[in-house]
């Protein structure tokens, strides 16, 4: 896992971490968009006009998409592994104050774990086409939950 | 981290898991419901008529609450520790057939995070008063982040 240590911003705080984790997570695959440095990612995902990504399914897990299609709104849960883990405030437009890390959807926090609701467009093999992804190219699959109701 | 190996239910497969954790969480808090067992818990939270639930944090990351409080809306992660992480299909109403992981939102799941949205009630130091869980008393959480939109 790697961790960034960027430099601190104006406002922000950083805390002492704890020693060991709790419970441990296993990447089930890649996520593939267009943006390839982080200053290039979209605030916030477009599921209507955004790029089409590809979500690129580890095949130990392909029964696991049994049905899937049947979602046209899918929930996608996704590692952040490029963000420091220690801030609790944040400073992200570089204003005049700072802004508690639960108080924000940065991927800045304790357990970079980012959350997008995604238009599903095509399922092909492990490869799931999508529309409404943020991140990274290359940015480690966590989950994909059928979503319910209008998930922003 | 405890896993129930839970007996399987017709239908449903099992695969090998992999060898070894590709990142760590940590437990920032515990969740508290009126739930003490499975069964009990409803399918479903409600974030409108549902029970009063209590998310109690951790010291440490106390101050990453600061400005919380103008967030009526909450996504809470939580890690439903009770369930088994190697299942592909399952067949949660017992019926003539199975689904896939990916398209249920079943706690089983190779990664058991679990996301729900919450109205915010109060907060406390580092409790916040939260209505639309669904989960045990106990269950460890994850991370909160402010939730913009209609996320159901």
């Amino acid at each position: 896992m790697s961790e960034t240590a960027d430099a601190l911003r104006p406002h922000e705080l950083a805390v002492e971490t704890p020693q060991g984790f709790d419970a441990g997570l296993w990447f089930i695959g890649r996520i593939r968009t267009p943006w390839t440095r982080r200053g290039d990612c979209p605030h916030r995902g477009d599921a209507e006009a955004g790029p089409d990504c590809r979500i690129e399914l580890s095949p130990r897990w392909q029964v696991a998409l049994t049905g899937i299609e049947a979602h046209e709104r899918l929930q996608i849960l996704y590692w952040m592994d490029q963000a420091r883990r220690d801030l609790v405030l944040q400073n992200p437009k570089f204003g005049a104050g700072a802004t508690g890390t639960f108080a924000l959807r940065s991927p800045v926090r304790p357990n970079p774990v980012a959350s997008s609701v995604v238009r599903l467009l095509a399922v092909e093999g492990t490869v799931l086409t999508v529309r409404g992804l943020d991140c990274l190219d290359g940015t480690p699959l966590i989950d994909i939950k059928a979503a319910f109701g209008a998930l922003a």
